[in-house]
């Protein structure tokens, strides 16, 4: 049994949903895995951070998160300065980092994510920015000290993806894929298929709490770009960056769109494609009409899709339906158990 | 770079799709995975067999097969007498287990497998019957020696199913699927939309090579049967014979059925399901008609799809489309590697 100190960076949604994961696995890491754990450090930016060597109380970190309350009172040293003081401070053995995405730099996590190697942890994130940003740099690092940059909860939320390649794929050639990578839009697209506007739509998603306040990362398809780059980059070895993407988001889609397609048999969809074209890269964000027979054709609401297209396999398809904060969650936890065994 | 001698027993449509895709991706196994190999037997029922133990001729071994010519032309011992003199004498490392499926008892694979291990090789194979009949024992046989028994190709060909539980998900427990696993059916009852009868259907998948002269182990639901029992063993621990499968085929399925779930927006497809009901399993193999929503309406033709239910995963479909032997090849060049690596 190897006992691991784990630390995480951000206790939003995400981060409270893999505390009570770690806390409902528990039982099963020890006995399939031969895992137990602690968590020796919790930072926040707004609700403060508490750090403990000997392993804070899960269960009322996880209390105080729901309670957007701060967390200082469980604390066993002085509250510490910033992030990258939190991180040279909490001597854990993993760090999950679960910052805010930039998706022009990956800041902080790319810098979050660095330190943690050099300080010989390994890195698990559902961030985005630091793969597009820094995937190349970042696993070499990692391979330097003998650890491991992991983040499978950043495309497809927990859906296996870069495991699938990484282990279940082994000398197969990626040549091109299709898919629908941003929840947010296709939620809209849902909903205006039930006669709801593109205002309407996007007000529900922001209810909902999947859209931002400024929805405009999503609905112009920038989140859609980053998973395109982030793919392409760790899958295809080509690194691209979001801003190379070919980009449209969905903003120009009318009701009189919607209605058009359905007539048709179709459906809008913000499609996302990349394909080998020479020694580069061909890739596209935009939205399309699909026929029925496409495998992005029945995935609603904010589920999501890809297909992948290989010399080995003409097509392997995969769909993740209904995810949330739960799915993420355990995108890092399967991270956490694939770092370690 | 480690040298590993492979022992190719069944040199049918899979076996020498496998020889093929050996001599493709021989450099890409030797520069990303460091692995070179040669082909030390190949043992066939009907075409004679050959040893070489400084490595056989694998185009001049595909050039006869393809041709149906006998093998021995190329052996540098005396044949040998059957298959399990075969394996005593190849002197390899892994075996490539590609004999008929048997499904009532899974022989003689699962004698062939059992002697390999024993004689500390891996096994690999794109045959369901050993994982049905033998999963546990040769398991742990296989742990036993330090060595590996592998079938991904034996559910869905290459599509990785079995290596994606055992790598990519874990922590993850599965508490139901529902999918089409047999080929041959779904290509019938597609040709069937193209108002083929049942029988000018049936009679296309065997000229095309799909279904055996003797239909019945399609038809019947027995393929199904065993992809659902092989499926429930392995992935949830629960061992099924395919006798315990409530099963149904597709002969009851007439042409006014067909039209009446085309009129109603649905599909007849011979769907397998699987549930966890107390401590043991609900499985069945029958014709329903989908819906259009279902993720098994797109799934036409020979290309197949399963659904997982897992407790931290709400939904994971996996596609394949267009299967052939090279994608069963292919599976058994990902099992090699992950056997090895």
């Amino acid at each position: 049994m190897t006992k691991y100190k784990l630390a995480l960076l951000g206790f939003g949604n995400v981060g409270q949903a893999f505390a009570q994961l770690l806390l409902d696995k528990q039982e099963e890491l020890k006995t399939r895995y031969n895992i137990e754990y602690s968590v020796s450090g919790i930072f926040t930016n707004r609700h403060g951070s508490a750090i403990d060597p000997d392993g804070l109380d899960i269960e009322a970190a996880v209390a105080l998160g729901k309670a957007h309350a701060n967390l200082n009172a469980l604390s066993t040293i002085d509250s510490v300065k910033d992030s990258m003081d939190f991180i040279r401070g909490v001597k854990a053995e993993i760090l999950f980092e679960n910052s805010p995405v930039n998706y022009e730099t990956g800041q902080p996590a790319l810098d979050h994510i660095k330190l943690a190697l050099e300080e010989g942890m390994h890195a698990i994130t559902a961030n985005k920015g630091p793969v597009v940003h820094g995937y190349h740099e970042l696993t070499q690092l990692a391979n330097s000290r003998n650890r491991k940059f992991y983040f499978e909860s950043a495309v497809m939320d927990g859906a296996p993806i870069f495991s699938l390649f990484r282990s279940a794929l082994p000398g197969a050639r990626l040549l091109s894929f299709t898919g629908i990578l941003n929840s947010t839009t296709n939620l809209i697209l849902t909903r205006m298929e039930d006669d709801e506007t593109f205002e309407q739509a996007l007000s529900y998603t922001q209810s909902a709490g999947l859209a931002e306040t400024d929805p405009s990362g999503d609905i112009d398809g920038w989140d859609a770009s980053v998973k395109v780059a982030a793919l392409a980059t760790v899958l295809m070895d080509i690194p691209i960056k979001p801003v190379d993407v070919e980009r449209q988001g969905i903003r120009g889609i009318t009701s009189d769109d919607i209605r058009a397609a359905k007539a048709a048999g179709e459906r809008w969809k913000l499609v996302c494609t990349c394909r080998r074209e020479g020694s580069g890269l061909k890739t596209r964000v935009a939205p399309e009409r699909v026929p029925i027979k496409s495998p992005l054709y029945n995935v609603m609401g904010s589920s999501s899709v890809v297909s992948f297209e290989m010399d080995v396999l003409s097509n392997l398809t995969i769909v993740e339906n209904d995810p949330g904060p739960e799915t993420t969650a355990y995108g890092l936890l399967a991270d956490f158990i694939n770092a370690v065994r």
